[in-house]
């Protein structure tokens, strides 16, 4: 399903190479401010083209409001934000139809969607779709700075931990570099000021909610909140928070801001496992790699 | 919410020292023979007290049908299967409402119930609840072999990888019991003869909802599929998982058997960190410096 | 799906001749008061065996709180409610397995789920899974008050406005018995007090909601919202209730509470007909009618 | 919610004076001919400004697939239609946010979404977005069509039954021009070839879930399956769809094509009732009246 979340819920459409992609989100406020202008931070970080080693692909990025938005302001009907696809290289796609790329999930498309998936750049599956992502946070972080008190806002940051294994992330681009391939990372992030009782146990504990957002992103491999899979060689006298006040305040925070599922007042902490970028300056190797071993593949359905 | 699934739809309810847990499956194919004993084999797996160095909380954990089962199969109407609460210990529980207990739900759940939670034992928090989750795990075993190739059933595995840090299970518990401290662990599982297709991208992938499940017991904060955290210290060249064959076969299994949020035929791989239990028999000791910082905690409601 | 709703969400099971019949209430307020009592003024209302012409299924009909409850309280957890069935008739029920009864769910029930289906007494078809409802209804009552100022309590009424074509139901009631047969009607609903704005367009109106509930009981054939058909025979200029005051009043209600799916104010007002029940002193003949004509209807499956 | 389905997902957006109107649909089908000429026949039926008596407001209606199609075929990714709007009147749009129209949503999206809502021509609450769920009629008609047999396809037709209580629809178009006002009408469906076992109960019955849908459209008052209002006032002996043969062929439909919330092999048969337009030449004088009453309706949050 290309939906998620039932307060406020999004729906995601769009391919790298169609005419635009887009976000609906149903459960917007009505009255928050909405000026393209609100976006730049944020889609800039996505951006890839403007530092060395990330992707040479390059837009502007301009999100245009087509629905939701009257006079500047959410209406609170649904919120339909799109981009335009300007950068649609003019590749040979074709030769994907024949041989799948590695790493990309030209194949698994190609057999679930019998052969009739856009393959031109990814399609629907294309890094492309994390555009629309990202506008969505700029509303929920509108939205939730709406519902949190101002003397006490909720702040969601989140940091590139580690670059190709180095902590130090210019080190680790000029590494990539260096090797002339792609690399991976993780990514921390931090959600201060989340009230105490948000999580809905048994099944939406906060943890799988954010896990299960997370996981939507095809590069994400790995989630651990807290101590994580630290918390697996501790001992329980070490990893319990013990609390230091009545208002909930413990001494560590080994378990991510979670308990039972449910936030209990500390900061949200978790980090994100991201693999290597499946295209790489050598993919024309493998490629010929498996050229060699698949003669037949089929592109079925058309 | 308590409901997770949407064509396997479960819904589970119940307390640690209620007369019952149980949980409702809705979905279940008609004509799955259904008998107590079918359940053994997982139950005990679950169940303490058996090995050393388990919690000491014993009981029979029988199956009862009390829904959708007639003359030994299921009839497609909702399976609702209860499990009667028999150790329910004698201990002071009163004393939960003033200090809540460090690394339980005990906290959040006065908070976010108001003090109207059912305290005793972690009430619905506590982790008699996943007699719940083994028994629907049985039941979707049942149906997914009903639903396979015969010759090419579906296998789900799941196996104690780390113990306190030991890969030696044995050396593991040896050290908890020497320590007198609980320790954490991880989980390791495989899902073999998975189709390729499965998976709804974009925000429905693999990953997303088995990390949604996993993460719904409290106990778990990671989780990793294929490479996992390792792939973020890989390069793309490394970790793309190149295919050696039209059949989609492929040199290694770096992804998990997931790309792009779709199964790709390679098994699905994936690792959870499991943290330490809470109650230790060091509990005492975190026990007394809250108390001694908190004489005020109120539990409001009641 | 044997699920309804989100934030108050239901789930029922059970079968007319299995051990109980229950349903799970996930999302109720903590701290409403429960007692078995309270369900007492409901229950009876449905309950058949009372008064004349009624079916002669009789039984007490007492709530049991098996999880969600604590001290007489409600947690916060799921609750679930479960009634025994005591009157289960000794009926050969093993005939309908051959020819299946006119108007009831048989035919349709061993065609759905393969024969493996519990025939006895309509199975999770049978009248009898309203009892479940009912107690929904109650819970639902006490959450709506709790959250509906004292001054001004969100009421809803239902009364029978026809039986048999009658408007005086005890006229209606001794047709139904002369003529030997059983008879339908029609029930009407109004709902005070309920807050301007409730509804969620596009697809939750108030009415979407509503009938979609009602639909769920088989009896129920159709539904009309204010003046329903007959406002297909008036001219706009007569339908449309023009507003008297700032406040939202308006001089008349043909549109029963709801404008554009969202309520305005006023009452909330709706009709549902009620198709005669299957079973009647006459099914016999029928029976015999469809025996002559269907020698081979064949239960498959078991 | 402006979501509907799960395995054919609707997701609507826009407004009657935006940019456009939209409909996004997950759950295509990859493989289906999409050209907008497929829509003619249907948008035209919908159309007004064409024959007498019908709403002036004209627009070509062209859809636009801006996602989920590739070379002319589904792609199985979210299929995004949308309708650019064309005939904005230039009325003065302004006076509504005073005096809201009576019949229409303007006064409880007001009161809704705090003065936010885009009160132009009715926003969101416009019968503009119709079109959207038009088009996605067409394409579940050609999903269904791919998914029936080619021998026996299921066919959903509608038709005008009544219009202002006249069964000759000239006739009663001819009266509403006479009366210089709008007026009401029914419609009723039949799908044909439905196969046996369609439906989920208990709460997601066929009548459930086509009324669910029907009453999304804001004019929608009523509806009923098979003899539906008349039922109530039938005797169960004549209302029982008696079997004649072991396929399930009944001798009558009475119950419209669903027993027990499940599709029995009869043409599914049900009647909406559609209330008069809001917007009727006599809106003026309504409106002189509610201005005499009301001076000081204010819009709050802007």
């Amino acid at each position: 399903m290309n939906r998620f979340g039932t307060r406020f819920a999004l729906s995601i459409f769009g391919e790298s190479h169609g005419p635009l992609v887009g976000i609906t989100i149903d459960g917007c406020l009505p009255g928050l401010s909405i000026d393209a202008s609100d976006f730049n931070a944020d889609l800039n970080r996505r951006r890839g083209g403007v530092s060395a080693g990330t992707t040479s692909r390059s837009e502007q990025d301009l999100p245009h409001f087509v629905s939701g938005v009257f006079e500047g302001k959410t209406t609170g009907a649904p919120l339909t934000i799109v981009f335009y696809n300007e950068d649609k290289r003019s590749n040979d796609y074709d030769s994907f139809r024949k041989i799948p790329r590695p790493g990309h999930a030209d194949f698994v498309a190609s057999k679930k969607f019998n052969g009739y998936e856009d393959f031109r750049g990814g399609g629907h599956f294309s890094g492309r779709m994390t555009v629309c992502l990202v506008a969505a946070g700029v509303i929920a972080k509108k939205q939730l700075n709406a519902l949190s008190p101002s003397s006490n806002p909720i702040i969601i940051e989140a940091v590139v931990e580690e670059v190709g294994g180095y902590t130090n992330i210019e080190q680790g681009i000029a590494y990539a570099i260096a090797q002339n391939d792609s690399v991976g990372g993780i990514v921390s992030c931090r959600i201060s000021n989340l009230p105490i009782g948000v999580g809905e146990p048994f099944f939406n504990s906060v943890e799988s909610v954010i896990a299960h957002a997370a996981f939507s992103i095809p590069a994400i491999k790995g989630i651990e909140f807290g101590s994580g899979f630290g918390a697996s060689k501790m001992k329980g006298s070490e990893h319990n928070d013990v609390l230091i006040d009545a208002a909930g305040t413990t001494k560590t925070n080994h378990a991510g801001g979670c308990v039972g599922g449910i936030s209990n007042g500390n900061d949200i902490v978790f980090r994100v496992a991201v693999k290597p970028t499946s295209s790489t300056p050598k993919t024309q190797e493998s490629f010929n790699f498996q050229s060699e071993k698949i003669e037949s593949f089929q592109v079925n359905g058309r």
